[in-house]
């Protein structure tokens, strides 16, 4: 079996040597720009170490994973456009690079391809995948709907929070896996494991991905920390010091919240204050911890050689222990 | 064999009962307001129609006809983002009606709730119709690309005009036409004549488009005309007048075109006399007309008895004298 590194490396290889060219060059030229630029490939990872942990062959999995990590980036490129973020793993976006049209209809092709890859696939394989695709691209849809919803809804549940960012992030690495598996050839009892897997997976990395947001250290981050709260992004940590906090201090985060968005070195600090006066990081690192415990509990379902689901224990630890 | 009436009626009524509904309401409301407008229902029609002609069995069929006008309303969903229309079949758009946000992700939901309604039709037909559907919807972005390109680019020659619409509107009618043909398994043949009829019904209507933007009937037409003018679009028209003009009347109409967008009954006016001057509007009507005949020819190839298409003739010359 080949470990992670040898796994993500075959991905950006493969992603290295598709041209993504065609004509009108604008179209074709930001889907290259994008998808050449690297990134942990974390979705087409996934996508084989599951395939191989059922003993499939990765070689036929390599086109959906592809697929998936192409559908991935679609999904930024129209999320910038939404949010007109200028950058994006320390690069221009798209959107901002070229311009909104060109990252609209540039992200439109990027989810056709994303399809159209799963054709070249073993057509025994392809109908499946193709229906999980589908599924999964529409909850990502619904998912970032109800992110947008949230910016103006005054009340938001943490419950109404957890679902968003399991549509959002959790369920297209829940699908990734299931797709592996289906290449595969396994049964419905580990597919099922493997994509609650994810799903965990995904909901830590997400909270963890908050969690960073606010005091990840700039350095290793990338980017300036805060941004959540500059963007009045309400959060599980927001919406948890909301339940946490003295009505003074709630009455304070609701007026910093419905500041007009953009960075303010006072309104960040204040915040992390309450955040911290009420152990908000505490409390979401605990969440986030039960998320990954539970991933763990996932692939203890999973009907293979205990020594087979070691690598898959290996990167969720990986994820769980990153610092960015 | 049904008649056009009557496959409207079926269509129309299909639509009519999907719901379209689910959640956030937000993301799922503007695709039952798009799709339960109504309108021509042209491609379903032509895929239909094209099933009959080759004896299959239209219930097989109207899965991907379906697929197909799903397709079509979301590329008008994201075109009028782009052209931040305020309206299109004399209602609101989504993009105004809602924002560009909920456009944007409407539209992405509508685009794979295509690809979804494919995967509900027999699996025999499934991956020869998705292959269809993809090649075709990339063909529709670059033809979108490349009309937007041509707003800001100097030199526009007349066949990169035809091309560009061939690839936004005439290869949808293709593949709508060769999906009918794949369902009830007609062969290679078969599949190209009635796909080239489609590609040349096509360019005509786009041509009739266009013309009737300049001249239609304001009553009938449902809008202004003017619209391409003052948008400063380069249509066939405008790049016809612009290759029989005097060098006087070229600058006149580059000086024009030049101006910033948005009507101006004056620009208009001027514009159009030019047009008359040079008989563009007789010319562009020959070309359409040309396409019109070989579209008939396409369908001499076709190897069925002539009565089956008679239909599709039927049409055909009702679409090419339609004054709306």
């Amino acid at each position: 079996m080949a470990n992670v590194e040898q796994i993500q490396k075959l991905v950006n290889d493969y992603i290295e040597n598709q041209s993504f060219s065609g004509n009108p060059e604008e179209l074709y030229a930001p889907i290259k720009y994008i998808l050449h630029q690297g990134g942990k490939r974390m979705r087409p990872t996934l996508c084989l170490l599951a395939c191989e942990l059922f003993g499939g062959n990765i070689d036929d999995c390599m086109v959906p994973a592809v697929a998936a990590e192409i559908f991935h980036n679609f999904t930024l490129v129209h999320d910038d456009i939404m949010d007109q973020a200028p950058l994006r793993r320390g690069m221009e976006t798209i959107y901002h690079k070229w311009n909104s049209d060109i990252a609209l209809l540039s992200g439109d092709t990027m989810l056709i391809k994303a399809f159209q890859y799963v054709l070249s696939m073993k057509k025994e394989y392809s109908y499946d995948v193709f229906a999980e695709l589908c599924k999964v691209a529409l909850e990502v849809c619904e998912g970032q709907q109800f992110d947008l919803n949230f910016e103006t809804q005054e009340n938001v549940s943490l419950d109404a929070y957890l679902e968003m960012i399991r549509l959002k992030t959790a369920v297209l690495l829940g699908s990734v896996l299931k797709i592996g598996a289906i290449v595969a050839n396994a049964d419905d009892n580990n597919q099922k494991a493997i994509y609650d897997f994810g799903i965990n997976l995904g909901m830590a990395f997400q909270l963890q991905d908050d969690i960073f947001d606010c005091y990840g250290d700039v350095k290793v981050f990338g980017k300036m920390t805060g941004g959540d709260i500059a963007d009045n992004k309400k959060t599980y940590l927001y919406l948890k010091a909301l339940e946490l906090a003295s009505e003074e201090d709630k009455n304070v985060l609701r007026q910093l919240f419905a500041m007009p968005k953009g960075r303010d070195e006072n309104k960040i600090q204040t915040v992390l204050n309450i955040y911290d006066k009420y152990n908000v990081r505490g409390v979401v690192t605990d969440l986030m911890t039960k998320y990954y415990e539970d991933s763990l509990k996932n692939l203890d379902n999973v009907n293979v050689a205990e020594e087979r689901k070691q690598v898959l224990r290996d990167y969720a630890a990986y994820l769980y222990t990153r610092n960015k």
